[in-house]
């Protein structure tokens, strides 16, 4: 028998493939007893994790079901087991990256601007969303779009979900570039230590870090110096990974474009200047939070239970050297 | 020696792929008399294509740059083989549609309104845009965008553009049921007159048939009523492939969500009601027009020129029955 906890708020219809072996443990939002516990499965929206943990006893594994958990690293104990939730957003998060890649090539902001205004098209509001941006003009053809077939995408912390990116690009015949903290082949990995080389080759940057010491502020003023004009970066990893003052200088010097699911500070407060900086579209960390998301999360929790009760190893264990 | 006709607007870096026996004969705008001509280059912005015609001589081809040539076959006279530009759109247009799909799973118009209203989030409107409409919440988890992965797309107008638009689906795992004029195997294309049994089990209807007597108003009530509650119109085709009319009731009654890049009348007028049709996004037929296209479409066209001169068989003929 294995004691999970499991918040109280959680439906019961996400907990039907936990083994039957598994007790399940409610864990209420106010803990004012100690409750024992071996394996608890963190949801991402319990803000108060650490205050939390601090009621349990004898807890051996903490599976956290995001794939963030710089949050949660400060205030694990040494041996207790922490499980993070790579490939849970796998679907998701690629998905939001490939729909902010595409968005920004087709220039779809722009165009939801001109919709809300009532306007067919717009020449002069054109060249400030980069529509035709150094590129000439043969003839009479107008620029309204863009392809995202042959342009160079510079993937920066690949991993599962960068690997999940990599293959929904392949039919669009896009070139990829791999950056990760350790480089590897086959597929071919550049280090972090490249990253600089590597920027000015890359029309698409894609920014998918974990939050570490090592990638906070990974994006500053050289590197946006570094990028192509006129390049885009997104941000899917974690807002502290852009530094927000030398990104707002860029995009307000219209030197690159940007998609953000993230931002420092999160929530952007109302009066924040990157509301409106040029060529920018925001959307509210909203990439992991699919109607399906949260079930494939579950499956995966009890998947982990199940691997505890048989004695087999965990996955996605968090090393205190990796990560 | 075959004597090309060139719109003189046309930047000859676009001609380098014309082989030497092709004599290339300008076509200034303003046309005040015969112009001897074996092979007309029409690009799709000669809108007085007709009246132009009429002032060439000797005419064997006329290769349209462009896949949907509804606008040049009446005036074709019998005798004059028509080509029209089917392939060169592929890319462009198959990017669109994705970009469409996604940036409506993701919410993003809804998203760029917020942000236009420096709003981090919103839930009040959340429904309004079928964020979480009709799933089930599990749980303290919010529903903030949708995912492609698992969903049933209904191409409608399988063609080449439409292959293209499924290789680009396949490494999402959507599901893909495909219609055209005429049914075909393997792949298994239904024929249009099983469009309203296939339309009920569709997430995503994608129109991009091109515009005949048989596919003006293809999308009307009937179709709408049989879309389920929430699904997605994408209008890759022709304005009036849908009846506008009935679409907006449908967006009205939010009963479906539509990205068009197209409409009827085109362009829209400042006043008309879908520009602020609930759940709807529109572009203003920007999907073809990115800064490669015209160069496709001109290698395509010296391709068919050197064809001529070979005696081979030209492609992309238009024939009476067809299209």
């Amino acid at each position: 028998m294995v004691r999970v906890g499991i918040d109280e708020a959680i439906s019961p219809e996400l907990l039907k493939d936990f083994p039957p072996e598994a007790e399940i443990v409610r864990i209420p939002p106010d803990l004012n007893k100690e409750i024992p516990l071996d394996f608890w499965i963190l949801p991402y929206f319990r803000k108060d994790a650490a205050a939390a943990f601090s009621h349990f006893q004898g807890v051996k594994v903490i599976q956290a079901l995001m794939a963030g958990v710089d949050w949660v690293i400060p205030w694990v104990p040494h041996g207790v087991t922490l499980c993070d939730g790579r490939g849970i957003h796998d679907i998701s998060t690629s998905e939001w990256v490939l729909a902010a890649i595409l968005s920004a090539q087709k220039h779809f902001p722009h165009y939801r601007d001109l919709q809300n205004r009532r306007q067919w098209r717009s020449e002069p509001s054109a060249t400030d969303s980069f529509i035709g941006g150094g590129k000439s003009h043969p003839g009479l053809y107008r620029i309204l779009s863009d392809d995202l077939s042959e342009k160079t995408v510079l993937i920066v912390g690949y991993g599962s979900i960068g690997a999940a990116i990599e293959a929904r690009l392949q039919p669009f015949g896009a070139r990829v570039i791999r950056v990760a903290r350790t480089a590897k082949t086959s597929p071919q990995v550049f280090p972090v230590s490249e990253l600089q080389r590597l920027l000015p080759d890359a029309d698409i940057v894609v920014a998918i870090t974990p939050l570490t010491a090592e990638t906070t502020g990974l994006f500053s003023t050289k590197e946006f110096d570094l990028m192509k004009p006129g390049a885009l970066l997104i941000n899917a990893a974690r807002g502290p990974v852009v530094k927000t003052d030398a990104l707002l200088h860029a995009l307000q010097a219209h030197k690159i474009q940007a998609v953000l699911d993230v931002t420092d500070p999160e929530p952007l407060p109302a009066d924040h200047p990157l509301w409106s900086a040029p060529n920018c579209f925001i959307t509210p960390h909203i990439a992991g939070s699919t109607p399906e998301f949260i079930h494939r999360a579950f499956r995966f929790g009890a998947a982990q239970v199940r691997r505890y009760l048989n004695g087999q190893p965990l996955e996605n264990i968090v090393t205190s050297a990796g990560y």
